[in-house]
C-alpha cells in the first residue's frame, strides 16, 4: 500500500514532537488522512520536515497511544480503523427550516492575513496580560465549588459591573436589574426565548448587525428593517401602526455599521413610539466604550426609567470577543424571566471568568485598559484618515468619532461589493455595506474598515491594496 | 437620622478591608441597606468588626469611590442616592406563559449547610488543583486573540474528547461530530431549537432530570413521560403510534434519579422503535464515568451508527458544575445545524475554559483524576451502605452500581416528601423521588442520596438524622 504524502506547516520550534502530533491530528479531522491510509515511513517524515528521526516516533507514538494510528509490525504506520472520518447520512427526520434557511455562516471567519480590516476586531497589542492572568489566578484560588453558581450571574460581577455603569457610562441599575450572559448576542437570544413569538415584528436597523438579525428571525419573529441615515435610525420610517412590533433593536452610541450616533431628537421621539406600542427597546451599545472626540451622549437607558430599554453590553470589544461576557440590564421582571429561561439553556456562565473580570474591574485595571486602549485607536483613526486621503480611494471618512470601524463612502459609482472582491485577491478583508443591509434601498456603495486591530503599518498598506482594487475597478 | 446596625459574617483575615467593602456590596444588591441609609461611624464599625479604624475607613473609601456611598461632611457615611434597590415595575408586554407556568426554580439552590445531599455533587476533596492551573496557565498564554474562536468548539478540545470517549466509552466518533456545549443541559437547548415544535412529543423518563424535562417542555413539545423500573426504561410503555415522538430522552448508564441502568435488551428495543419512529435518542450519559463493581456497557451510540443517537456528555461531575463545559456527539448534519444555530445564541463556549480543559485531558490528568475519584466514590459508597445498615431507617439502598447518587426505598408507608421536609428542619437537604417525578404513579416512597460531596463523617451524621426523621415521621 503506498504511503500518503503529507502537507504540513512550518513547525513549531520550541514543541517539535508536539506540534507534528498536533498537525497530523488536524489532517485526521480535515479527512486529509483516512481510515487505513499509510503515513510515510518515520525516516521520510524526518527528512522532510529536517528533524530527527527520535522526534517523529515521539509524535507518533502519541497519536498511537490515542488511538487515532496503528503500528503494523513489518509494515509500517497506519491511520487506525477505529478512526472513521468519513460524513455520516443525514438525519432522517427533518431539522427546522430556518437552519438551512435563514443562518448564513460568515464566510469571512476563516480569513488569517494581516490585512484584516473585518469590523468589531480590537486589538490586544496593550492587554494588560499580566493583570488578567493575576485576576485570574486569585479567581482560581477560590474555586472550584460542588455546586454550581447563580443563573443570573455571580452577584460579584453584577456588582462590578453595575458599579463601572454608573461611573462610565452613567447608568443607574442594581445588581438585581443585570444579567451575565456569554456576550451581547446571548441576551438577544434570551429576550427572545421569553419574549418573541412567532409573528411578533421586531425592528431592525438597515444595515444593521446580522447576526442578531438571525437571531431575532430564528425566533420566528417578522424582521421590519428601517433605514439609517447620518443621524441614526430614521424614526420617521417606523412603521405606522406598531400594535405587532413587540422590539426595536439599535445602536445608538455607534450605529453598525455605519459609525453614526442616533441623534438626542431622535432618542426621544424613538422612546415615545416605544412607549406608545408597548414595544421593548434593545439598546446594543456594543463599543459606547470608545468615544474620541465627541462629546459623550448617555445611552439611552438612561433617558428613561420606564422599564422599556434593555441594554446590551459586552466585554467583546473592551477585551476579547472569545471571553464570551457580557450582559443586559432591564427591568427587573424581564431579567428574572431571562435568568429563569437561561438556567434552562445553559444554566450559568463559567464562574471562574466571571470571578476574573470582576477581580479586573474591582482592580481598577479594566478602565484603565479601555483608556489606554482609547488613545492607541484615536491614533490610528488619525492614521486611517491620512491614509486614505494620501490614496487615490477619493473616499469619504465617516463614522469616526467612537468605536472600532469607521465607514468609507466611495466617491465612485462602482460597486463596494465588486471592490471588496477584488481586494480579498490581493490578502485584504474588508466588507461592503450591502454585506450588513436587507432592503435594495441601501447603496453598494461604502466600506466598512474595521482598523482597530491592525498596526499602523498594515493599516497603510491595506488602505493602498484598497485604493489599487478601487482604481482596478473603474478601469 | 439613625444610622443601620450591620450584620457582618466572620470576615476573612487574610484581606479584612476587601471583605468589609464586599459584605456592605452583598447588603446593597440583598436590599438590607438602602439609599439614603446612614451607616454605622467608622470607630462604631472598628469596635464591632474587632479590626483598626483605618481598615474600615479603607473599606468605606472604596465603596465611596465606586459610587456606592457618599461622605456628607459633618453627618456621616450614607448609601448614596443613585444607588437605587428598590423594585421597577414589571415591562408593560407580556411574558411568554411558559415563563411564568412552565419555569421552577430550584428551592433548593439556596442550601448551604455540610448535609447536602442533593444530587450530582461531586466532590471537589482531591481535585488536582495545581494541575488545572498548570493547564489553565498555559491556555492563557496562548490568548486573547482579536477573533472568535469556532462556535463548534476549538478543534484542540473536540480532538481530545474524541480521542477520550474512544478510549473510556468505546465511543467511536470523529472531532467533526462533536460540538462543545456549556454543559449537557446546553445540548438539549440547542436541539431543541434546531429540531423541535410546538406540538412535537418528546418521551421522557418518568422519574427524571426536571431541567432537561424543562428545557424541552419550553420549546413547546408536549412532554410524553415513560415510568422506569430495576431495568431503566419500561420500553412496553412507550406510546404505540409515536408518529409524533420526534426524541426520547434517557439516561442508560444510570437513570436519574433511581440509579438503575438500562438493560441491554431494552436498549436494542429502544432502538428499533426510534428507528421505526425516525426519532432522536437523546442519551444523556451524566455520570457514566464512575461504576464501581459492575462490567461496563458501552453507551447507546456506540450500538448503533446510523444516526439516531445524540450522546450528550458533561464535565460537571468528573471535574466541576460551575466550569460549565459539556458536549453533544452524533450525525455531522445535526451538529452541524446545532452548531449554526449555537452562533446565533451565544457564538461560542468562551475558549481559554475550553483550551485549558483539551490541555488537562491531554496531559492525562483528566483520567487520573477519574480514577482516583472512582475510588474514594466506591468507598464512600460503602460507608453510606454502613450508615444506613445501622440506621433504624429500614430502608434498601440501590441505584448504587455507578454514579454519585444512590435511592433509598423506604420500607414504610411515610411520605419521603414528609420525610425530606423534616430532615430539613434538621439541617439536612435531601429529596424524596416525588420532585423529579411528573406522574402520580410515581410512588412518594423513596429518598434520593447524593453522597459523592459529603465527607465520611457527615454521611453517617446525616443517614442518622434522616432515620430520626423516619423515625419521628412514624410516631
Amino acid at each position: 500500500m503506498p504511503s500518503m504524502s503529507l502537507n504540513f506547516e512550518p513547525l513549531d520550534e520550541a514543541n517539535l514532537s508536539a506540534d507534528i502530533s498536533r498537525q497530523i491530528r488536524g489532517m485526521l479531522a480535515a479527512g486529509a488522512l483516512c481510515s487505513g491510509n499509510k503515513l510515510p515511513s518515520t525516516r521520510t517524515l524526518a527528512r522532510e520536515l529536517q528533524v530527527s528521526r527520535g522526534t517523529v516516533v515521539t509524535a507518533l507514538e502519541t497519536l498511537i497511544a490515542e488511538g487515532f494510528l496503528e503500528s503494523r509490525t513489518g509494515s509500517g504506520t497506519f491511520v487506525a480503523n477505529g478512526c472513521r472520518f468519513e460524513r455520516e447520512s443525514v438525519p432522517k427526520t427533518k431539522l427546522r427550516e430556518f437552519v438551512l434557511n435563514v443562518i448564513k455562516p460568515d464566510t469571512d471567519a476563516t480569513f488569517d492575513g494581516a490585512l484584516n480590516f473585518q469590523a468589531c476586531r480590537p486589538s490586544l497589542e496593550a492587554f494588560p496580560k499580566m493583570a488578567w492572568r493575576r485576576a485570574a489566578a486569585d479567581a482560581a484560588s477560590r474555586l472550584p465549588s460542588a455546586d454550581y453558581g447563580d443563573p443570573q450571574g455571580e452577584l460579584e460581577l453584577r456588582i462590578a459591573v453595575a458599579s463601572y455603569l454608573c461611573r462610565a457610562r452613567g447608568l443607574d441599575v442594581n445588581p438585581g436589574q443585570i444579567i451575565v450572559t456569554n456576550g451581547a448576542l446571548h441576551a438577544m437570544h434570551l429576550l427572545a426565548g421569553v419574549y418573541l413569538q412567532s409573528g411578533d415584528e421586531v425592528v431592525f436597523e438597515d444595515p444593521g448587525y446580522p447576526l442578531a438579525r438571525q437571531t431575532f428571525a430564528t425566533s420566528g419573529a417578522t424582521i421590519v428593517p428601517v433605514p439609517v441615515d447620518q443621524h441614526g435610525l430614521i424614526v420617521d420610517y417606523l412603521p405606522p401602526h406598531g400594535h405587532s412590533v413587540k422590539c426595536i433593536y439599535v445602536t445608538p452610541s455607534h450605529q453598525f455599521p455605519t459609525g453614526e450616533r442616533l441623534s438626542l431628537t431622535r432618542r426621544h421621539q424613538l422612546i415615545r413610539w416605544a412607549q406608545k406600542y408597548n414595544a421593548i427597546i434593545v439598546e446594543d451599545d456594543y463599543d459606547g466604550e470608545f468615544r474620541y472626540d465627541v462629546a459623550p451622549l448617555p445611552p439611552m437607558a438612561a433617558m428613561t426609567s420606564d422599564g422599556s430599554i434593555l441594554y446590551c453590553g459586552t466585554f467583546s470589544k473592551t477585551l476579547f470577543p472569545s471571553l464570551r461576557l457580557g450582559f443586559a440590564a432591564g427591568p427587573e421582571a424581564l431579567i428574572r424571566a431571562m435568568t429563569q429561561y437561561r438556567a434552562l439553556a445553559d444554566y450559568q456562565t463559567n464562574s471562574q471568568m466571571q470571578l476574573t473580570l470582576a477581580n479586573f474591574i474591582n482592580s481598577g485595571q479594566f478602565e484603565k485598559h479601555i483608556y489606554r486602549m482609547r488613545r492607541i485607536y484615536a491614533h490610528k483613526r488619525e492614521i486611517l484618515g491620512d491614509a486614505i486621503r494620501a490614496s487615490n480611494m477619493r473616499g469619504k471618512l465617516t463614522g469616526t468619532d467612537s468605536g472600532l470601524n469607521a465607514l468609507v463612502q466611495l466617491d465612485t459609482d462602482l460597486s463596494a461589493t465588486n471592490i471588496a472582491d477584488r481586494a480579498r485577491l490581493s490578502d485584504v478583508c474588508v466588507s461592503s455595506i450591502a454585506r450588513y443591509a436587507v432592503s435594495p434601498r441601501v447603496k453598494d456603495s461604502s466600506l466598512i474598515l474595521g482598523y482597530a486591530a491592525l498596526s499602523e503599518a498594515n493599516i497603510i498598506e491595506g488602505v493602498n491594496r484598497i485604493s489599487n482594487a478601487v482604481t482596478r475597478a473603474a478601469q
